[in-house]
């Protein structure tokens, strides 16, 4: 049994290796849902549906995100209303928030969705969302005040300083159905490759979860986002440096010492391996740039092995 | 000054006439919106959307509603997760109820949101919902009990037997920001050739229209929908029947006879002439049936000289 500790589209791209490597019926992802986002009156998953996408074979390989071949109608007509269009919605795209949106509104969880969803997609593993509750990521913006997370990401491209992050909604927060069992259950914990600060701290952030991780540690693996000092995508190397951490590996190794027992980290920062180790966790150096399939495989292959070596 | 009773495809078709041989800035449109669905998260106003793409000449000419040349991507997506497909969304369609949606959702009026959406489309002439307010209209559907209008319109296909319609929350709705005044400043009221009792009448059942429409007797000259015995569309001839009326012109003639002092009737329809009379208003013998934007021209002039002849 694998469980993954998830964001988009970093964590989708290693999981795609990984259902390569291993029986996906294994393999359980707790997600992130702190950058959910309603607009236009609908529920949108960024993270869920990048990784439903990039298993079912059906993202955008230019973005690593939203549908190949996707039509813009809906988002053009919103354009000539003068609407709100700075969160691209594809017309594709659009039927998984039409129907999760009317699923919600009938009093389904998020959970139940987005099994129905990823189902629907022919996908094996299972995607938890880590939370049926509404947690919302929420970024102070120097000299703006707070505002929602996709409005920071998006809205802005993340070229704006950040001096604070919080997980709204998360003290108030119950672990989705099977969250704290899959972590009980694991052989191996992976922490993906994603942004610590606002995709995996936020799946930590909910009641329960952290400690879960924790107690699991010996069994915990974590692929570090950070590449010789930068993110491969987003500001994860730039929200490290703002809210006072390294934007190294070593940066990444002080942040999950507490619960992962193994970093891997790139070739490229192979130098930084007993700078890592002094963080009190095992450095294991890989490729870990997943630009084909068969890297992504490979990482996902080492990532399961990491343990035992 | 016009001023019109409309819900769908046919009073849109009339307006269409009504603006090639009035101003458009002389017209005021009070339209139906107890039709309005929620579906997905999003608000739908069928009747508001028909009028705006009809005289923005967008329309689909086969269906008389939705856009031309639309596609269907998002709903296909829905299908693919067995989601709510029988009330079909088009994916520039979806364009205008996420735009809607969104900005009801920030607090806008959906009277305020209809000018936006009109004024996108460059229509001159004032289209008012009759309220801002929530009504809907309801359908008691014989052996299976009340069912929102779209879904008895649209998804049992008004194939169904109705012994009741009754407008939820029309009692509490006040008429929107403008609608008494355009029935009171008007030289000419129109009741556009809609159903009379599931489009004309939930727009006289918010408190104050139907006075104020009684009150503008003098001026106001009604079409009727039902030609040669039958609705050229939708179910206006079965309804009529089912809740007790003639479905003929001398029905529709009884039931604005308060309302109206013209009925305009089809040619089909001339040998019911002084039936209609006899209902209490002048009955006015003309081509209704708008096959051509030559004809809704004609029937738009035969309106508007109605009163002086």
């Amino acid at each position: 049994m694998i469980t993954v500790i998830a964001g988009g589209v970093g964590a989708a791209r290693l999981l795609s290796g990984l259902v390569e490597v291993h029986d996906p019926a294994d393999i359980t992802v707790v997600a992130n849902i702190a950058d959910d986002i309603e607009l236009h009156g609908l529920h949108i998953s960024p993270d869920l549906d990048t990784i439903t996408y990039t298993l079912a074979g059906a993202v955008d390989p230019d973005t690593g995100w939203g549908l190949a071949g996707e039509t813009w109608a809906a988002m053009d007509a919103v354009e000539r209303y003068g609407g709100v269009t700075w969160f691209r919605l594809g017309d594709r795209d659009l039927g998984t928030h039409l129907y999760r949106t009317q699923r919600l509104g009938e009093g389904a969880a998020l959970s139940q969705v987005t099994a129905e969803i990823t189902a629907a997609w022919g996908l094996r593993l299972r995607l938890l969302p880590v939370t049926d509750d509404r947690v919302r990521t929420m970024v102070t913006v120097d000299g703006e005040g707070e505002i929602g997370f996709q409005e920071y990401f998006v809205q802005r491209r993340h070229a704006v300083p950040v001096t604070a992050v919080r997980f709204d909604g998360a003290d108030a927060a119950t672990p989705a159905p099977g969250v704290l069992e899959a972590f009980a259950r694991a052989d191996v914990v992976v922490i993906a490759p994603s942004n610590p600060i606002v995709s995996v701290d936020p799946v930590l952030a909910v009641p329960g979860v952290r400690a879960a991780v924790e107690t699991a540690r010996d069994r915990t693996v974590a692929v570090s986002p950070i590449v010789a000092g930068a993110a491969l995508k987003g500001p994860a190397d730039r929200l490290l440096r703002e809210l006072g951490h390294a934007a190294t590996v070593v940066g990444v190794a002080e942040l999950y010492a507490p619960l992962a027992s193994v970093l891997v980290i790139d070739e490229a920062d192979a130098a930084l391996s007993s700078a890592v180790e002094a963080e009190g966790l095992r450095c294991l150096v890989a490729p870990t740039v997943m630009s084909t399939p068969e890297r992504a495989g490979a990482l996902g292959t080492t990532v399961l092995e990491a343990l035992r070596r």
